[in-house]
């Protein structure tokens, strides 16, 4: 069973030694995990960005799972670059996972990054745009889609004090992907 | 031809108007618009976030393609839900559309809003992680995935003064899903 590790990780400075991490955990539970720092890409090369691309889409498409590290990044919510992917494996019917190492609530964590008013029962941002507020963790598409076509977000009960290294809720993942995917 | 119509304009005051416009778009060049806001949801249902999800879902599965706003939204990368919706389209084999109002490189855009420093020729923001530098308007999966999967990323020569709410963008989108959808 091959499980896709979507995440921001890619962007940590030891992105390679997470990734061996998280590879090494999902080997533990009897999973292949695909680590999308593991695709031979020449960064030196002029289309470097789309042989990604095409790294990281075959690696969906040979695998059976995704857990996505929904971790908020640069701002209030989840990096597009990981929702793209989440909402990829989805749309081809693939078991879908994730989790965040901060489990506030969206609405609460917008009011982190800026100015957030009540106006006629609804939350404002800034910019006057209407804050999402079902107490979700993130945005709804994600947060349903997990719920509906995988197992719910996973959050830790207290957020860890390095968000970016701590493995304990994407163990929670592989854990309920070993469970539900050898089973079957 | 149905299109379905992503896009953070759900958050906006004027929400429905901006709908309405959208749609009438698509019927000026002969393509129906189906927008989310069209979905009958009552709000202060326990369920309301699922119902809007599953609303959102069998629109997107009615529809031969997406026409996604990636506006930068809350920062400097796309909403994650429209994305989450880009991903979701592209992974059913749809027909990919997007626009953003906000041309500028991604990189260029982070330090905007955070210092970014430049570390062994890699570009680094406030919190260690490397930012994506391939000259692209946004994270390089969907940057790809249009180009690949449908058409590029439209934006605008000149950003507009009101980047909600100009839809000469989304207008050049409608146009290249009439001249592809209706010839094939």
């Amino acid at each position: 069973m091959n499980i896709y590790l979507a995440g921001p990780d890619v962007f940590l400075s030891d992105a390679v030694e997470i990734g061996r991490q998280k590879v090494a955990i999902c080997a533990a539970h009897g999973l292949t995990g695909l680590y999308p720092l593991d695709n031979a890409i020449d960064l030196t090369a002029r289309d470097a960005s789309r042989q990604i691309f095409c790294g990281n889409e075959a690696m969906m498409d040979a695998a059976d799972a995704i857990i996505a590290n929904l971790t908020p990044f640069r701002g209030a919510g989840a990096d597009p670059g990981t929702v793209y992917e989440l909402g990829y494996m989805a749309g081809r019917g693939k078991f879908c996972l994730a989790y965040s190492n901060d489990g506030a609530a969206y609405a609460d964590r917008v009011s982190r990054f800026m100015e957030v008013t009540s106006e006629e029962g609804r939350l404002v941002d800034a910019q006057g745009l209407i804050v999402e507020d079902f107490g979700l963790v993130d945005n709804l598409m994600m947060i349903h889609a997990l719920e509906l076509r995988g197992c719910p977000l996973v959050t830790p009960a207290k957020m860890p004090i390095d968000v970016w290294h701590d493995l304990a809720a994407f163990e929670a993942c592989v854990r309920m992907a070993a469970a539900r995917l050898i089973a079957t």
